[in-house]
């Protein structure tokens, strides 16, 4: 099957996922803490459960021989050639405070390499999708009216001109994690928290140079892999590593500027 | 002259600026450091200027005897029995970041009292406002499609079950300020950073029950007033005064969370 089927194919996964998550956004909702990652505050809401039942339900029927690895609903076939690994509320905190930072993160990989990803905001309208080789942004244009446009990282060529965006300063799961991440901060221009997956997004589309983040699950990443990499960044480990199974993750537009910021988080 | 006027132009007011703005968003655009506000990077944009041109022209066309206070274009008239108070861009960092945080801030004071407020968010065309006694939400509804509700807050009865907002925890003008601010987050259930003027708007739509800043100009703040307070919300400044001339601001949902904040702020 063609790539351009699976990215079809994701268009219809993004669409039902929306329609059940949107009607949640900005009701009430009960956040429990579900633990994980640090112990860090992670609510748990029905509309992450909605959105990945819709999405497991499709997959299922169109591929039955495709592994899902999913936030809410944990892992079947891992071992097929291809995985959908999906988080159907990246960001929920951000989610239960009415803040349109979260997204929709849609990834499939083959034989365990990302190979399309995309990253849907339903109240936005934005759709951010890549496949490693380009990166494309449909949603609201210039105007305000619906458009589409490939999506390409800045040029960045030091640190000391870097925009950095990470979750929040609190948001690293050991002490020695955070003091790397103060030090890259101390060096950068401009540092913005809260984007969640949007950052990402906004380093394929030019706006953002830096995201660094730690303590993350494969389904936090492995959709925007191919999206930062088809717009012409480089996203690794804080090491230079696979990113695809999560942990420290250093996502950059330029490769000097992700060089650097290596250096400084290893102190 | 009736507030009911007023609401209608101060629609026009956000409908002419939105449009003179969002053609600037998640463009390349050059961010120069005007300093104020203790040195914190603070970029100007073309849009900035824009959108305040377009909305100070309505205003001296309509109501030439009106004063006018704007971020980009200083004071006129600010001895006028009705004054207007205009911020542009709230949160210029993450537009120029290509995030939906920011917003155009339109404020009337009249005998140097906020009395009518809105917060226009072009890209994801929602408008937040209010006049002290209601307050009300138009835009994007819970299937997608455009509408309007009322803007209440939430019972939030203590700090422990209080998520908090601010803009950045680097944010604050002196040491002792952000001192203050990591008591109070030390004590919070959940913080969120990087919200701008859309953690007000939160706050009076009940999904956020504490925002805490501090070196606000009065156009930060002044438009943000009406909104919360006609929500059934409280903004002061950290010691319990009048919130629109700025400075150190706290804005609650519930008086019981207002009265512990501030509290907690005095150390």
């Amino acid at each position: 099957m063609a790539l351009f089927d699976f990215a079809s194919f994701v268009d219809d996964l993004a669409t039902a996922s929306g329609k059940a998550i949107l009607p949640f956004f900005r009701t009430s909702l009960t956040a429990s803490d579900k633990g994980g990652r640090g112990g860090v505050f992670d609510p748990v809401t029905e509309a992450d459960k909605a959105g990945e039942s819709a999405m497991r339900h499709l997959i299922k029927r169109a591929f039955p021989s495709h592994g899902i690895v999913g936030e809410e609903y944990g892992v079947e076939q891992a071992d097929a050639e291809y995985v959908w690994v999906l988080d159907p509320i990246d960001g929920t905190r951000g989610f239960i405070s009415g803040l349109p930072s979260w997204g929709t993160l849609i990834g499939l990989t083959r034989n365990g390499r990302p190979c399309y990803g995309m990253m849907h905001q339903p109240f936005t309208r934005e759709r951010f999708s890549g496949d490693g080789g380009k990166a494309l942004y449909r949603g609201p244009m210039g105007g305000g009216e619906p458009g589409e446009r490939r999506l390409r990282t800045r040029r960045c060529a030091s640190l000391a001109e870097a925009t950095l965006s990470s979750t929040s300063p609190h948001a690293f799961p050991t002490a020695e994690e955070g003091e790397a991440f103060a030090r890259l901060a101390q060096g950068a221009r401009n540092v913005r928290y809260g984007a969640d997956c949007y950052a990402y997004c906004m380093v394929a589309a030019g706006h953002i140079d830096l995201v660094v983040e730690a303590g993350l699950a494969p389904y936090d990443i492995v959709a925007l892999i191919p999206i930062i990499e088809g717009a012409g960044g480089i996203v690794t480990t804080w090491d230079g590593g696979d990113p695809a199974r999560g942990g420290r993750i250093l996502a950059a537009g330029d490769k000097r500027v992700h060089e650097e910021a290596m250096r400084v988080l290893a102190g």
